[in-house]
């Protein structure tokens, strides 16, 4: 039976692309999404084409007890989880705070946090009495400093990376690698920037960022670096690291203040 | 009509001793907690017998909708508020991952983090008509780096640290001082630190961090930092600062680890 | 004797104010510069007119030896350093790489860095005898955070902060407060923001930041801060905070970049 | 004529694990080392036996000159220098303040922040002119944050990380990969570590390591992460990541303290 790579949140962006390579290199992929059953069959099967091994499940996180039941069902049906890949965004575009509802505010944690700290509470103990595995979670710039219209979803991604260091702190040393990977620019991901930006402007800002579209960062490159990850050997784990394009500015850096 | 201190978080450590000096500033100031009436109404008769202003309110900020009300009943009947100090806490002790239920994680980020977005979302906009207000909020170690046993804590604290910089983002520029307050220390609160730790170990620790417990972050002195805060010109704001005692170790760095 | 308030880089800015402030509260300052022996003169005339005491020295900070002689000089014939202030600057304007000489990038780490060095390792065995003391470094963004045009200026400047924080990890247990103080933003100092812009370009900025300038960071009011730290309970010490104008952005935060 | 890897500072630990490895993948390598011919010698000796091409070079790079005309060599008689690995270290010990000298806390300055300034100020031109190139540093942990007994080190390694922070904002857009790796933890290299520990407590260290030393960072481990980061498209790039032993704990983590 072949090692699973689970991914939660698997659109047409990162996860669709970690899923494909990772059954290239031999793992059933497992790819949960909460809608779009269409999308997501088209994903699993362009994996079939390649002759490699794929499960398609629909999977609404932030349902009572949802995450746990599929992890759960994952491990009983389909194989034991090497490498859980969280990859939920929870961007809603520019929101001011008077324009944020507590509804929203809340949906963001929920989305970006506590489905992730309720998946870690079923698979890292698992992963543990196997002293194994890999707990790879998507990160974004917002994790690491708020700013204008962000106050839901840096609430969360910061609540996000905390909780990423505290599973760390507790888990690494038990054999797990735990990652914290922050995408440090826009996605080429036609699922999540081109809802969130409408076709038009999408199409736009892809013909605006170069030839080959590599002024925004590419998925299916994106995936070759979670591949690295779970290739570290575990003297030499990284937990933390950034991507973004070569073209873009660090999260950092201005172009307009000076000194 | 005295300009008003609001302190959500108030107990007989820096939230009751924060009310003292800025009533003794001149300020009236409205203490707000979630139980213990008895301690409350001491803390105010405290300020009365210096001769100053002050109002106990009981509030259980988790609540839906109290946040609100109570902020919106302290500028309709005690009078504009001119500083608000969010000083709850969400400390629960050191608890392992297989120990903290989704119940207890959810609990840790609706007083840390919601809580303080309700709060933001109802006074910053009243602030901002009168292009002037400080929003002062305590925070801990927790809110810059995860750990063992913290995953509700950090994960919390996190996001109030990230929510913190988009207020700040937003709003420093229509004249609210936004601060971000973080505590890298014990606090010889009796009310906080002494019932997590219980009466007896309490004690010890005191006894323990020196003659005067200044081993501990003392929290007289720790209003004296907010007050300074309040007082600072708007072309020189501070939105971030430490506060940790002479004795201790910053949280960055290590006693065990040489290089 | 009055205890001592020493300031390395007290131009008309910063530490000119720092000097003036001090002296009000009962320092004498010390006031050192590298050059213009009339600006010190009358720096130190102000606070004579005040009523209160200071002494100017022209000290060439890079030159072997000098600070170590300066400082020692004081302890011997003023009396006591209560208080170091380190105020010097190591800012030459954007220099790309190319445009950049080693001589230059040699200069500004003799500036920022080594000079700082000297100072402590000269001042804090002496505050550590007394077992008290303060000092203080002023800081720029520069120090915690590398950009286009700033190799050497940062490269010094990061080498100050992680200097700073091995000072404080070796000496505020032995009673002695080390701050760094990272002043986020342009300063309304005329002998170094003026000069290096040039009089017409600085008379137009500070024209174009507010009435009172005070979308520039006051030095007058910086100053409050430093004696507000030297004030601090050691209790409750700060060891980093930062202070920029409200209405400037934080340097972690951009205009332009949405998500 | 093969593409090069230079690597300044190469010994037997992760500069001559990176040469070998990408020898491995077709590179040319180029080891530069300050002295121990015969150990450069065995290094070069042994990508040889693997089929692979390399040189060795005596290089001092404190030298005035030196690290300039080496890298003007390595172009002019070797191959064009594809990726530069700057791997000098300036790790001299636990040191306190005043156990440290002037001319030790410049000599951790020359190596760590002054060479690498000189490099980059000679090659990124260069490559700049081919529109492609990497440029990969080694950094500690002291580069992040201060400690005890660290003035000289963390001093260095701090200027070094803000140094590539400025080369990556003014590089990265031009084609160049500039990285800064953080190497948290001991490695476990003969050359260094087990010069400064000296062999006996080197040994005994190893072994209480775990069976395969990898509660160390193992330096071939290291060096596929390097080969990685060369690998990784444009698009996508990585300005910085850490790595550590699973059995480490993070720089930013404490056993002791609680809260």
């Amino acid at each position: 039976m072949k090692k699973v790579c689970m991914i939660i949140g698997a659109g047409a962006g990162i996860g669709g692309n970690v899923a494909r390579l990772f059954a290239k290199e031999g793992y059933h992929s497992v790819l949960c999404r909460r809608s779009n059953k269409k999308g997501l069959d088209h994903l699993v099967s362009q994996i079939h084409q390649d002759g490699n091994e794929a499960t398609g499940l629909i999977l609404n996180a932030v349902e009572p007890g949802s995450v746990e039941e599929c992890i759960e069902g994952v491990e009983a049906d389909i194989g034991l989880i090497d490498t859980l890949v969280f990859n939920l965004g929870a961007q809603t575009g520019i929101k001011n705070l008077h324009e944020t509802s507590s509804k929203a505010f809340e949906l963001s944690w929920r989305l970006a946090t506590f489905s992730l700290f309720r998946a870690a509470a079923v698979v890292l103990p698992t992963m543990e009495k196997r002293c194994r595995g890999n707990f790879f979670v998507t990160s974004a710039t917002a994790a690491v400093r708020g700013n204008a219209g962000q106050a839901a979803h840096a609430s969360a991604m910061g609540g996000r990376r905390m909780l990423c260091q505290s599973l760390n702190a507790e888990y690494a040393s038990k054999g797990i690698h735990i990652a914290h990977v922050l995408i440090d620019g826009l996605v080429d991901a036609p699922d999540t920037l081109g809802k969130i930006m409408g076709e038009p402007s999408f199409a736009q800002l892809r013909k605006s960022r170069g030839m080959n579209h590599d002024g925004l960062v590419l998925p299916n490159k994106v995936a070759e670096t979670y591949l690295h990850l779970a290739k570290q050997h575990r003297s030499t784990w990284t937990y933390e690291l950034d991507l973004r394009s070569f073209s873009d500015i660090a999260w950092w850096n201005h172009k307009s203040k000076s000194f």
